[in-house]
């Protein structure tokens, strides 16, 4: 193919491979392997080493040697891992009930501890990247060898012996990746929504509220269309602001009732093999205790499984919050424009400087921040809903994909508006003299007149005094159509704010 | 520049314009002007000529000759001007409570009466197109027009005088675009999803329920990750097919609450300006009478103007049953895969000849349908969410993209689903034979073996019967790891279909 | 489910299954059969009975019958089949040249001509949808049944009887639906481009250039982040513009020597069974005479059938488009905003009345319809990706779905555009006084200093006039920075519009 | 709101506010302040303390406190970061040209030779993250404060004192941020492209197109609808699958004439002001010249600045790689399904382990990390999509946003690619006694008969054997349509893989 050869010929003269491994080397300076001494890990394919200060075994180590994909970046979110833990431990709990050794339990339940506080991810004992199989088994493998691991060292065996401690026959007891990586999704989504998303999200919206309150005296030109329009008071357009965002949260909310439903149990393709009666529902309970969320097993194990359609609801959800924040931003920002050529009617705080070229220059750039924000989720949406679309049979296999980017939607989202709130919403001001002359020149205040002298009428004085320039009081005297006295009367804003 | 140059000269050598002018004529075909005799019509813009045999006025002719967009593809769709029916009458009746003459509202009841039937669509008084004013201003005032000239000839005036019905000051009365489109949108989507939807989703939900049931003893080989995994019964497999769609059905449901505020109320920026106290909620109370559907005026009507994040909130409801349509109908094709060389699990109805040239072949054509169905609401979802985030200030001006999409997703999944229930679902049957013959060369079965001999010895057994071909029972003897008899006792695909 | 039983409950009690019916049938209407008697028609699946006055059999008829989804606006587009029609006529030459009987192919192409010229669709022969199957294999059947038919009674036979002309054995000779209709995909998606797109295209493109010439003289404010900036000429802002839509007809010209491959020839699966050496090239010639399009037969048939990269290409080259179009468009409405309370920078021409309720109320309804349409097309786009994205094997079953978008997007662009270049962009005017006074209060023209008094003297001159209200020269001299002759000297918006 | 309400209570009864600090403090590791002295650093806005051993300054800083979004996975991408230095450097020497001092000209180069390296952004200078301003204005300036500072302190000077290297008046000397971070993102996505996709593209596509040699005399089943079709080789089938990668090359080529343009000499808003006549022009042939890439100046300034329809363009192109890449994979693991339920006419590498839970079980992992890949680079396309469409006048505001995106695709595909090539694609094999039995029982080899007994009577003969279970030569002699010594002659597999 010429086109191609072209390409690689012009294009790569000068090669860059250099600059290449540079870059690929930053990127992967957080999985750099350590010094120390290595041990021997087998699993069914065989044996690797592994360093001895690192607490996962063979299985990680594959997934790590066979997916170099990306930088640090792309490593399986941290909340995930997170979820993983809390899941072994509770499954341990229920084990124990079920026969599980007490002392395997309970050293199994205190390792989990060092996931869930995410000590041992900081630490480096999770380096697996979401690109690596779709059902997120090595994720599951990477916490059962670490866990076992770390039992087993407690315990005072060998790491690597897989002795007293079995990652598969005791930590993975009773589950399958296929079950558990699913549930980790949910418990992971759940407790972002509630830990990332709501803060910043109620927080904006309790601003906006608070604003329009402050700004329910201030009447202010109404614009549809761009054009100006019957007055409104600022405070209620801040409060179509605030309603979205209310009506955002209940969404979310809305989603939570199959977000709940949790797959563990269902073990390799939801039937449940090899796991015991009661073992679900016991789990889920443990879960819910341990995150203070009701979570419940799911009524239907093969759903859970194989589609992951709470994962596109929710991310529906946050999907209508980014539609949301991108209308009230803009509208923020427009409003703001200026400080001089711009609308004016809104003052934002200055953050920090605008321009490296204009001096002086102040802009919103948290208005920004977050309209790119928004901006990402809606993509997000699209890849988890692609995802989603494309399971086969007892599984779908783009599980790290899917919830790595909900998850990034929430923590962006509630990040953003955290930063917005603090940096830009309550810091709002309202330039009440330009907002007050601007009102007064507009020509839709003729509106008041419709159900006086009829919508002809009205519109004759508003053309008129738009092509003459002149004022729709003077017009509509000139035009012999009104006197003085009716036109002040009938023409008042503050009396153009609601139904009589 | 030099490749556009490139284009038009080479690519416009031998015009087509001809063909063009063709197509063009073609799909504009229903909106040819009839050759009646043309009566004058005006506006506050001036005078034009409308046939005499059309009820809409210049406001609406201005928007035809404005935009010639596409052909009658492209046409506001008719639930939106039945909503728009409905709605002028009960503002018609509560304006009647207000004061208005009775013989003008209820020769506009009349009307609408004409415009709820579709009778007035139908004939062609309807001629407006998707791609008109934003705000879908053209297409209220096209009904005002339609609807006060249907009512002044039945009260004996003349078309266009407006009188003694205006299309304004009476059948618009109380109401501006702003406030009516909206509300005629959450009217539409909310029957379309009630009449058009649910009956084919529920339809295709109780069979696939059904088929769980007529197949719950049939033991077949599940599959992750498109590789051979432990068993379970089909019944099982389309348990999960059945879910998805009963949360779907939730899904929906999930939505309502936003659905069914009313923007009608809110006149032009949200405030109420020109309606008198207590018209929202009366009109509301009347729409939700007239349709059995439970409205509301909307609490915030400045939301309710300025974003219509409930359309996008539905419509990603929508996205979600795309997503486990495509899900659904994707597995259903892959295990009627066949008839020879496929899966062969399923056999589906044969409703058509499959090729134009390879004789006797038959397709799942069905199943393509829908799942082409599903890519196109996807699509859609991503037109209504970047209509939603678009909005500017007191007004979103997407509205009739937006709701065109939700309403065409409802329309291809409910009319999809009825014709795969009927044409391929209910015809489901099972190739028991071929399903009983695969579960059976599975060497997946070894999993049963876990809990009594571990994950590690019955990789070996595995992995070896694979790497020779030879049967799980074979070389679990061979390796001396178990005896026939236990083998025989403890790998049993019926008793690997649920927990113990 | 309690949600799902209430929801059909409470929402059906008043059941409007009327009214659904009512929307069907009006949706259908132009699929009504005639009263003419009827004749059968058989295929390989038995009989039917089609009417007489109707030329297509009954794999046609068969389709109509399984696909009653949405109405005439879900019908296949008209392109494609006459794109069928040239192709067929194409083939049947190039058959004729391979032993075809010359009697037979000449009444074959004959027929083909009324395809071509859309008559045959006008009246009624090519009655299906887009939701048949994915292969369009029954508007592939449609148009040799009707070619068939029609040639049939021109040289007297029977219709229905497949003698003398046989729909599959002659129409379709050495031909498949898997090669005939990526191919019709190919042809109409090129001919839209060059007769529906670019006319639109170029035209706004022309008159935006032109604008740029007409504004160059006109300085203006610039504004980054929407806040005051550096001034240029109204000129240079058109000209980015201008040059956006020439990048974007480069972008399209960029994608056509993968779309002018076509398909045909590869028949069943691409190895070309069942043709003839020679005939591929032969055909793609014979299609490019007809259209002036220099179509090729495509180098490797087995892409050409199995995926439809292409498609999805030259959808994101619309894409690009439409993403150009909602910033341009944008843009314009923001700057006309007003009339007396926004920026008022430009003045659009009025075409309408823009408000059923504010007199004289002037509207950008223009630029309403086209970002409206941009939002579509972003959507057409995701269809159109993940129908491309779910092919298997030897065919990819999106095909009908996929042209549709790719055709709707193009159609709607490129009459969008020449709808709006007429009705808006031709008649756009600039309000040099507006513009004059706005830009000579912008404090940003302080940048105009940084290379004589550095960028923080700068930044000090331009806070302290922000903080105060005051004008630049004033406060640059009342901070003793500079003197009155040197800001004047150095400040002029005139020299800052350009490198020195 | 009852809703939100129960949301706030019930979820948060249990606060788990603990957790989400620990996460926050992990994520923000990476970001932790030094420990060392601090210094002051002031810009327009005041004072603030930095970190002694941080060459950035009191710009960066502001960004990092205003902007706390996301870890550490949420950083501005080092691509873009080795760009800036890149155009700094190039500007330095552009700027000696027209006058800057030799001395702190080379000071800067030097300092930009260690941003290229990499170097200093791992050393945790360039703290910030995507979400901040969407002008990337505080990237810029924290380029300018580390390469200013660097300078100061090889030259001898303090930290912070801006002397004798002034960020602003020499480091982006005749540059804005606005025209700045435009190049850089033009210069670091055409670098990702040639050093980070190419690569791996390439390589698959190479192993793809060997494979097809590999496999070119193995005749198969071909399949078309997912159900049996006429035969091709194996060969052939991988040859379309190395076409589609081909024309992926092509596509990504056919977007580089726009990638090229540098916006660098438009500074402020596109005009140019404060830099030099032929500034512009010396840059980008010095920057072309550093990486090797045929970069030109913009023709067009503004469309440079205020609109990205280039990376829309780009990240278009990536989208139908995405789309490809699905289609192949997913081929690829429908076609290795098994090993003995599924269709089994491949076998892929083993890499890792496949199950927890059922032992022995190997999945085809790199497929499916191959496949998230592609629908997340479809979701960043939208993102993209959205971000481009946004812009304001003079100045898109999404910038750092759309630029992580595409860089974060190409990485994604280009990553992926090689991973997959290397676990995967070079180790592919094909079953060839598999193949060949399945192949050998397909009825769909009637098509062979066509030709001589027409379309009705093979399709006879193939519909007889379904329904009775008859192999096909059986079948056509018991219907007395064939001989065998006829059916043996005409229908032979290897005769039927090309036309005649």
């Amino acid at each position: 193919m010429a086109l191609s050869l072209k390409f690689t010929t012009s294009m790569l003269l000068k090669s860059s491979r250099n600059l290449r491994c540079i870059i690929k080397s930053i990127e992967r300076a957080s999985f750099s392997t350590s010094s120390a001494l290595a041990r021997k890990e087998r699993d069914t394919m065989g044996e690797l080493e592994v360093a001895d200060d690192r607490l996962y075994g063979s299985q990680t180590l594959r997934s790590v040697m066979n997916f170099p994909i990306g930088g640090i970046e792309e490593r399986m979110p941290i909340q995930v891992v997170i979820a993983m833990g809390i899941l072994k431990k509770a499954a341990a709990k229920v084990n124990m009930e079920f026969g599980l050794d007490q002392k395997i339990a309970e050293a199994i339940m205190t390792a989990c501890d060092d996931v869930i506080s995410g000590k041992l991810y900081k630490e480096g004992h999770f380096p697996l990247v979401i690109w690596q199989t779709g059902s997120g088994t090595q994720t599951n493998m990477n916490t059962n060898e670490v866990v076992a691991n770390y039992a087993i060292k407690a315990l005072g065996g060998t790491l690597g012996s897989k002795k007293p401690v079995h990652p598969n026959d005791h930590v993975n007891k009773s589950q399958s990746s296929n079950d558990t990586y699913p549930a980790a999704m949910h418990i992971a989504v759940a407790m972002a929504l509630r830990d990332r998303l709501m803060p910043g999200l109620t927080a904006l919206r309790d601003t906006l509220e608070a604003k329009s309150k402050e700004f329910e005296k201030i009447i202010k030109i109404g614009r549809t269309h761009l054009m100006d329009a019957v007055p409104l008071t600022l405070g209620q357009e801040f409060s179509g602001y605030a309603t979205q965002l209310t009506y955002g949260i209940e969404r979310v909310c809305a989603t939570l009732p199959r977000l709940h439903y949790l797959a563990l149990g269902g073990t390799a393709v939801g039937t449940g093999l090899n796991t015991r009666i009661g073992f679900a529902e016991k789990c889920a309970a443990e879960i819910a205790s341990i995150t203070g969320i009701p979570f419940e097993t799911a009524p239907n194990k093969f759903e859970a499984l194989a589609a992951h359609d709470a994962m596109v609801e929710v991310s529906g959800a946050l999907n209508v919050i980014a539609v949301s924040l991108m209308k009230i931003v803009n509208d923020i920002r427009l409003l703001a424009s200026g400080p001089r050529c711009g609308l004016g009617e809104l003052m934002l705080p200055e953050n920090e400087p605008g321009s490296s070229i204009m001096p002086g220059k102040v802009n919103p750039t948290q208005c920004e921040a977050l309209t790119m924000i928004a901006a990402q989720v809606m993509g997000n949406h699209v890849a988890v809903t692609v995802g989603g679309s494309n399971g086969h049979f007892e599984l779908n296999v783009f599980k790290p994909m899917m919830v790595a980017n909900v998850l990034r939607s929430i923590i962006l989202i509630g990040d953003g508006c955290l930063a917005f709130n603090k940096g830009c919403a309550v810091g709002i001001k309202a330039n009440q003299e330009k907002i007050d002359k601007i009102m007064h020149e507009s020509l839709m205040l003729v509106t008041a007149l419709n159900p006086h002298i009829g919508y002809d009428k009205a519109a004759q004085i508003a053309k008129t005094a738009h092509k003459e320039g002149g004022t729709l009081k003077g017009t509509a005297v000139k035009l012999g159509i009104l006197t003085e006295e009716q036109f002040d009367k009938w023409v008042r804003p503050e009396n153009m704010l609601g139904p009589k």
